[in-house]
């Protein structure tokens, strides 16, 4: 069983490890597709962030789909050569923050593919992993690739819940990645009015605009248009900060309008702010981490086609040149979503 | 300039008005469209509803679009022959609820083809109205019967927004009539992730399912399905509830989900409750009423192609055949829309 | 070990059981005080309550306090002779609801001296009970009175937080029972600016306008001193509804402002309600069952003397005057809450 | 009349102006007392405080109270001899924000004492006001002082109310000067269950411990003692930033629980911030800015006793000795709010 292997910065490696057998309530997957998301690649490209740093060989990711192959005792729902997404938050259940419900909080969190705690968890791209069944979404009618997609958009839909009813609402969007990209379709799908985006890659900036922006702005050369927003205290109710830059974040708070709710979804260390700008407004800066029950409402939300991601997924490329996969997600201006075929 | 004038119960005419002129922050419109309303059709059919009762003659109508032929001073930012679709709603602008800005709730509203107060309000099914310009939403790109349907939309707009965020939701509708349709669109525009919709009519449930309903049930033939959701305390996490009759809010009730939300559209008068089992689930009913900003958000909505109504609008009649128009609307079994063309 | 048992209406015997022991995570102990609740009352004089019906003898009571004996295994933050205020709630932690946090609606619900479902839940009027750690809010500093007030304040308070914020807010309080007391204390503490409440008995009015009613009204004696708050679509942002009578909630519905919340307490079984009215008006009903983490705020609250239950305890009866006190507790001219001392 | 006069930075002047008369709708007042607060003192300080700067001469002052000496054609509710409150706060009723009932955002608004816009916003230390009718909330029952503490208290009211429900809350607050001990009373009154205090000064953490505090920290001499609330992710659900100051707030930001709410009433330009630790726990930070309707609120509470200012002035002078005041006022180790008897 193959699986990719992150022993340092820039040394990422496929290697053998034992086929894992599913116990009680668990199922055995055989992965068919894994996407490359920024963590990833900041492990691959650094080693880590902020903080947080390789200490020990880690298999890498987190956005997988795959088949089961074999169901362990009393798992019920789901059956062999079934497509699944499966969701890598693995909170412990019984911490006071999962008895609250806020899973995303847990004290125990093993999220796969993380370097932080140590041991490190170790990830999901692999030709064969065993999940719990309740990780499982079964996601019959998609293609593994399209599955492989509920993680990020997962991380999405958890920022527009946050941003609460969008119904009407004036939004914007700095950074057009395939976090960007997949809140904008998340916002107009909750029924956003009108969804402004920034970004300063013309490539991604003309995805966002295939793939539901009214108006883009490339803020590298043009950054008067997003001042036409700023009159009258601002525009937008409401901005989805991709990009953790603080510059992108202080643009677009001159652009909201009083009352207006930034959720940060770019993580970008600490920032300077306008802090006094902000309270004169009184707008609401929001963080959005990671995700819970999203993850199944993402997969019903894209077999019932009422959110369709494939158009982001750029590139795929196969197990053996899974590197080449990481060269072309670092590079913005070629590629949106890059996924792994295992 | 004719227009639609109710005398009594069963006594509508086409009578002549003299033309009104536009005075100052005015326009005046032809009138191209306008839409029978359930509350047109109860002075049609019965002289008024409830504690509500025609004294003197009224012209009838609130749905209403049309080409602006006359700029009153001081206007700007409409130009003649511009559709506009035209808000019947008038607060006073003063009183404590428009201070408040909960101006549907205006002390002194002047909603058009309204029997309260007395005199009654005069409404919008003329070939000729005068209108503040503000009431008065840009319509261009929409036809003349799509801009009509701002103001029903706005009604259902304005309860979706009252219902909260509805990403991801489970949604029940109950009454497939324009509002209940208007609704289903409205909630799936929203993000809505499932919306089961019933009715007592094979026709207006055919074409709920064409509009977005994921399953629709009949629940005079087939009662027993709608039972299925009603296991663990329940499934639906929303309830639009767009008949007014006891029996569609009670059935609801036992599927709503503990803490579920039912929006009350249907005006029905006084209705015998299990209020116990009501407060043991911890449900919310609210009531939804018309609207304010919503009927600006639902012709932007219309024009980015994001709620689509156009198939809603099942009959469209000559302003010589009204009352053609108005028996057609009776009818649940044949249309859902019925429009007057001016 | 005694217990106060019910065998059918007005059939209540003290009879001895066997003294319970604690297993791992638990604690055993001597009950000091017992109020007697409206569900107590409803199983003394008429063997339940609507579909809710005594099928075999059950030990009532669960608003209890005491001391105690003895530390199961595993136990830490509680010590012998510490009195503890014991909440009566035990949701099963693992259902649907419960992972949703959502304790009170918990599907396998074991609340104390309930005949739902069968066989009955066994209540806590005993002079020896064993409970889970869990259960026991350490209330040192408190009467054993004031400490088995945790229960019925806690079903307050959660209608309080249901309502939203209070401050500043204008409240009517319908019925004032110990409930409706203590949503008094509740909304005074949580900020109301103006309570008004209202009750047919002038002793229970008395002890409102002591414990924080700005204005009191026998609505049998005065119903027009409410409809004074009735001008202008009415006066309040919330009301309390504690008695379960259609009579008064519907007299509230004229007294309450467009957008005003209702929070309904009182368990009436079907209710025939103005739905026009409460829909034109945009109010909000909502259902308040139980509580769950309230249950220790309230001994905090208490404990810091933010709320004063004291005032509120009337009467206090031996155990072996125990029927005295269900007929002093059924009389709502002369008795608040009266409590069992074991 | 006379009144006090900021030339430039440290040149304050006693002068005298022409007595106001009131026109329709107005009232004229003879103030009888004034606070100082910390944006009159960084006019007296520094001649302005960020990029807003003194350009000409301006009558400082707007936390004022006073009697009606003179009512305009037209007043009703008011009556000559009455002591009044006078909300500094002036929006132009008409702007876009102000339609929406966001007053605080006014695009015009004339707030008292305010060198922003230019021409200065005169103030209103001196002897005769003339404010609308609309502007005086009665204030019977009060003394002037108190009064005149309904500016700051509305402040904090209005940070209190964004804050959401308090109900049984973990509350810290960072800053106890007069916004911070009213944010205090405010938090008590709105049901807060636990409220910890910091600051720098002994003397302002012992009023704040006189004044609802459970805890108070001087975070300068025991920095360690804040540090104890950080475990498992934090403890506190709203933290109330009273300083201004990035330390503050980064601390705090520890020592919240995920999800928890920053309510940034210190205004102190730009800040350095954790973003990412703030993302990673779901905080969210909400600037709070001046208030509208709570100033009317803050009287009503004050009269009923429900919270109580009076030991927060710690010292009054009279207006001759008005600069005396500004020092004072100026030392945190010596005075809390400092007022000048006109």
């Amino acid at each position: 069983m193959k699986s990719i292997v992150i022993h340092a910065a820039k040394d990422l490696r496929i290697e053998e490890r034992e086929t894992p057998e599913p116990r009680e309530g668990q199922v055995q997957i055989a992965i068919a597709a894994g996407g490359i998301c920024g963590s990833d690649l900041h492990y691959y490209n650094h080693g880590g962030f902020g903080p947080i740093r390789l200490k020990e060989p880690m298999i890498l990711g987190h956005e997988v789909a795959g088949h089961i192959t074999k169901l362990g005792d009393g798992v019920t729902g789901l059956h062999e050569g079934q497509l699944v997404a499966v969701s890598p938050s693995r909170p412990c259940g019984s911490c006071k923050y999962c008895r609250e419900a806020r899973y995303n909080q847990c004290l125990n969190m093993r999220f796969y593919g993380s370097a932080m705690p140590f041991p490190h968890i170790q990830g999901a791209f692999r030709q064969v992993l065993v999940a719990e069944a309740a990780q499982c979404a079964p996601a019959d009618g998609l293609t593994p690739g399209e599955a492989a997609m509920a993680e990020p958009l997962a991380v999405c839909l958890h920022a527009v819940k946050g941003a609460g009813d969008l119904m009407g609402k004036r939004v914007l969007v700095t950074g057009c990645g395939p976090i960007g990209l997949l809140t904008i379709l998340a916002a107009r799908r909750s029924g956003a009015a009108e969804i402004v985006a920034t970004d300063l890659s013309d490539f991604t900036l003309g995805m966002a605009a295939k793939n539901g922006a009214d108006v883009t702005i490339n803020v590298g050369e043009a950054p008067e248009q997003l001042a036409t927003y700023e009159a009258d205290k601002g525009h937008f109710d409401v901005l989805f900060e991709c990009t953790g830059v603080a510059q992108a974040l202080a643009g677009g708070i001159q652009a909201l309008r009083p009352g207006g709710v930034i959720m940060q979804l770019g993580l970008g260390g600490d920032m300077t702010l306008p802090v006094q700008a902000m309270t004169a407004k009184e707008l609401q800066l929001r963080g959005s981490f990671r995700f819970h029950e999203e993850f199944f409402t993402g997969v019903e939300m894209m077999q019932k086609g009422l959110i369709n991601t494939k158009p982001l997924i750029t590139q795929t490329v196969p197990l053996a040149e899974a590197e080449t996969g990481f060269h072309l997600s670092s590079d913005r201006g070629k590629s949106m979503k890059v996924q792994i075929a295992f």
